[in-house]
């Protein structure tokens, strides 16, 4: 007989694993192969990667009886596990024709079977250890399907063929006038605290001193990054940081990624095909160094992550999320309830901080230590989830972080002021 | 009613065209799609360009009703025909998962029943012409049959499954003793003469002085590089050539590719997989560099392709070349006819000649004027065919090119001396 | 007749702008031309662009008869600063052969006479003005006497014959014990206040909650970093972060920079020459990911900068600074007055902040803004100096940045805990 | 007493060796030292290089109770002799401040002082064998006599002070018309054969078969030149070999090296400072691709090195050579003394032969064979000698040769046809 507690494991389990199957049900056999630069992975090896997750880190040490499914599987799911072992080289995961999608989809089907076996078979005394590292493997899922949404837009953007990854009906709300919410600061306190699950870069909670700013009440639109674009935002040195500038000389950047001018109509790449762009919407597809830039020119500046999350505490964890299958942000609802509009959902938004290390915090124990900590350089702070974020995955103390000049994640822009 | 002319040419035509679906039958959809590196090219897309050449040479300028099939694949499918338009950079052809496999085949069968109905109507003024540009297609169709194989192989390679393309028969036959065969020289022909398609690159028959010059009656084994390596061969800078020796540092090369050592027990990557090294094998995957290194060692040079051709003339075009199913060089017949065994098949054959234009040559006209005639710089000469060769492809006057670096080629080495 | 202000000011101007030439007297000329890496500069390159920094800034505002030196040097000399105009590439600067360095002598005078000229007839309403830029571009002209001895280093190091800059006295001074001072942190306030000169980027002071910490007493030294070493520490990736072990790979770290093994003993290159490694003295010219793998490894961490910050509030500014002509750190005196000794001097101290902005500051207006504030982003803050930094130009607000990776600088370790 | 045969030796070696000195006369110390670019050297290398030559190959095998000079300079000053020992990376040249100019001409003075001795001294048995290194030797001292002034060409014009080696009166000659002069071809002899010296490319003398072609009488003009960009001879495809069409698009080359649009007037940097482009003079400073390409779209070509070679041997030796000082091509005289027109001198033809060996050459023996022999690969031959070129080192047999994308040698274009 199976307890309550296992089963409702399992059902949680088995949500979440088949959401990413259903994530990928638009795509051929020949889409899984592809990866179009190294930023992204091949839909193939999200989907075996996430898999060689709860294989390795819970049925290899709970399960005893346990089968590996292949033997050179740890070598190429293996993400970036160091402690673990040798690695494939992340450039080159698109050279792996094999194994087979069916492979791979016989490779999650057997984990599953594992998973589920284990829970139902679970002795009580490891129940709680196992139910953490399962739940972290369900997170760790949850980051791969937003991955796996980016990855396929960036990967179908590069083939002249453009294909459709859905089919979307279009929204052109109109925009509420941007205003500017006061916050006091002082003493605050940020990072989590309860009982649910959270990662440990968000540990411990800790004060910090803030002194009084405003947050703006909803996020930039294409129409007002465009002003930015007509004034010269891109020409003119004195809004950026010296490696921003670096980087719109070196990548030749004219505009937001997923953007291009047809006879001054500028278009938008989207996961349901090039559309007119709609000035509305939020600007997405922007570095830090973008936001940053276009900040500056507005005569504001960005966030801090703490600024950010004291603000956003008391907002409702709504939005549009991966679940609305809009994959795209819209534009603000002008009925939206209370003064900070889309705090989640739509777009992941750019702090002014550097991610590193909350005072006393503590990486997670064993391998598992890689999974944040390593990354605590050369990278900024986003925060509030996307359009193609699970809900259940975001909450205010959570940390996203990404190289400052990456652009393929949805990422976009809310100001801030003293 | 078809005559005799235009059935022949469906016939021959549709036979080197199944013969090209046939080499690919082994192959997963997922194969079809990667690029491992960028001297390759996607299975994928040797299938679609070779299509594309007789809709872009043939349909469209000789069949008046004939419809596109797509108006990206002049972009997509042109290789490097620059005077015809912009095309699709080739390092990136790894990046094009769609059109599927499945829309290649009905792109394929598509061009292939316009090719017959344009024979079977065709006026009998143009009837010469498209007969040499069919020609043109079905050798260039064959070329790319040898680049498919080639390819294949170094795609399964990278993959650590090493996937097997064919179940391969193991051969171990002893190799004869290797003797030079003198040749007079004087003031010879060399190029192609006849009536039998060739490339403009043969042409035209012409003069040229040899000095008496040896060479050898069979290819250098395995066994005879091994002994070049043991003696320090990619140690020693004095064997090699200048570019020769930054390319052993830069590549980090100790021995051809796909050669591995475990544990002093050398092994080989074939199509069939990973094997030990047959000792009596002629020698294959070896760069111009590795040919020319190779011989200085052995106190003996690469012939140039004038006496490789002189020596080739009176030898019979038989050999294990792709229909052999081998796909691999095999060891030389103990019983071998006459003196000059394996001139023809088992590996292309590296020549100390530089390609370039003989004395008056003309490239064709238009476009496929780029066919041969620009790459007439910084490449090496090789002759001779290889396993992976269509035999009624090759001929004595025949002339391979590939820079001095490549190796993922069947080439080999034949010696000879002054 | 002079003021008493415009004659101490012309004291103080030519104090430091006669130290830049005595720090080049042991150069031959051929010296002042190399650039080895594009991080450092020739050494003409820095008396000739801290010369144009003045012509720049004061003389061309604030000196109405000024004569341009020469047309070209505004595109020579200028650095970085974007909104003056274009410059030389940076990675260039040694293809400079000219102007010689005669020339840049009589650069230097001409614009030296023009201060002085200007200082001794200058309106009372302008003063304040123009000393506070004279003040940055004496505090400018500090900061490339240091770069000054960092990249001559640099540059000898990478000629065989090793050139000596200087004939040092050996040293050898046991170490202290290392203990950690605690401190009890709070709500404290870091940043600078007071009349003096300070940059931009220290300000606002400003409040920061600190958590209860402990600083180390006194440096590591190149002992127990070889114990570091001697255990591994280059090859276990646990150590690392991600960035940080991807440069240990890149890079082939195997100790900090300048230090060699020759049979089994460390050598050190400083700039008296090749000197057996020195254990008691402290590390020296590693990077912030090396700093930050030692502390893991010894079970430690980096301070943030505000501890530093607030440790060194109270700690007299002493210590071994470019004065003491040592030109390279030293081993700690036992007789160290007060429990943190060498806050200041020896090297520059890493700390766990990335650099970034105050809460409230704002930079400098014009073109200065450029001078610090467009690096906070992708660079790591040090503090204290270092025995290559004069000792007037340091306090303990003072914010030194460099990327993480780079180690030509007198960078070394103190470590924290919590 | 001092024999007749080792005094002119002694007066040979002293001419040629006081020549480079009077070469660098115009320079400042500072220029020795930069190396603008990998291709190019630092002048003070070149003065040290070609010292080092005869230390090695002739007083250290020859010269008993020879001293080293200093123990580095085998490492410092080798170039490429691999079988000698490890050398100091080309690229890092310019790193190299030391020895300072002064200490090069000490290290001059002392091998010259040394040769001197040595030959005075020689016992009869080797005379020979000394000779005729000495004659390598100072061949060796006349290349490096013509590289110092196309280096020192190159750095100059990376910097944007544009110094002046020299101050040239200018030339205006208008042009003869270009002719093409009949040649019957047929087996023919090319080669060095004779008393004097030669390298080893230039051996064995042999056949070779020549089909009737035509050479033109002189060389092509900037101006002719011009027309072919006018004609969109840099935006063509169809004009240009693969890889030369690469390297116009890697390089963005849009005119040749050294040419500049202003305000649609063309100018060129020359040896004596910009100037503008004079039509007459014979186009220079282009590579092989350039050369190629001009010669197809003027529907010609360029000559094989054995055309030129049995077309030149008739011809006078006499011409604009490095001793006219005008260092920079001429335009042809009107009067010019027979059909072909500046065979030798003014720039270095490029002919349309991949640099290769002759049949039954032999490299010189030990070290020296690497002189040119293992270049035969990826360069092509030009011929003639240019206006840098000691006009006491050329001759009808002489092969030049660089890599065809090389242009800041004195390469200029002679067409031919068939």
């Amino acid at each position: 007989m199976i307890n309550n507690l296992a089963e409702r494991a399992v059902t949680h389990y088995s949500g979440i694993r088949t959401f990413t199957e259903e994530l990928v049900q638009p795509l051929e056999i020949e889409d899984f192969i592809v990866q179009s630069t190294s930023d992204v992975s091949p839909p193939k090896w999200h989907m075996a990667h996430t898999t060689w997750f709860f294989e390795r880190f819970v049925l290899k040490p709970f399960k005893e009886s346990y089968q590996e499914f292949h033997p050179h599987f740890d070598y190429l799911f293996n993400s970036y596990y160091e402690t673990i072992g040798t690695f494939h080289p992340r450039y080159k995961r698109g050279v792996l024709a094999r194994p087979t999608i069916e492979e791979v989809y016989t490779y999650r089907k057997h984990v599953d079977e594992n998973i589920v076996e284990l829970l139902e078979n679970l002795d009580d005394s490891l129940l709680e250890e196992v139910k953490d590292l399962l739940e972290i493997g369900l997170h760790h899922e949850q980051q791969h399907q937003e991955l796996l949404l980016t990855d396929i837009k960036y990967n179908f953007f590069q083939n002249p063929l453009k294909p459709l990854y859905t089919q979307l009906k279009e929204t052109a709300k109109e925009q509420t006038l941007m205003i500017f919410k006061e916050f006091q600061g002082g003493l605050v306190e940020i990072g989590y605290q309860g009982g649910e699950f959270s990662f440990d870069n968000e540990h411990p909670r800790h004060k910090v001193w803030l002194e009084p700013y405003k947050l703006a009440s909803r996020l930039v639109t294409n129409g007002e990054y465009l002003a930015f674009m007509k004034d010269g935002g891109y020409e003119k040195p004195q809004y950026w940081l010296s490696d921003g500038w670096a980087a719109v000389k070196n990548y030749g950047w004219t505009s937001p990624l997923y953007w291009k001018e047809d006879e001054q109509e500028w278009t938008q790449f989207t996961l349901s095909g090039e559309k007119p762009l709609n000035l509305e919407e939020p600007v997405c597809h922007v570095s830090f160094y973008e936001a940053d830039a276009y900040a500056r020119w507005a005569g504001k500046r960005l966030p801090t992550e703490a600024e950010w999350e004291y603000a956003a505490e008391g907002v409702a964890i709504e939005g549009n999320f991966v679940e609305t299958q809009h994959f795209h942000p819209l534009s603000a609802d002008l009925e939206a309830k209370g003064l900070l509009c889309k705090m989640y959902g739509d777009v992941w938004e750019w702090t002014s901080s550097a991610y590193g290390p909350y005072p006393g915090s503590k990486p997670m124990e064993g391998a598992l230590g890689e999974y944040n900590a390593k990354f605590m350089c050369n990278q900024m702070v986003l925060r509030g989830g996307s359009c193609a974020t699970p809900s259940s995955h975001i909450r205010a103390t959570y940390r996203n972080f990404f190289q400052p000049e990456k652009r393929w994640q949805f990422s976009g822009i809310r100001l801030a002021e003293d």
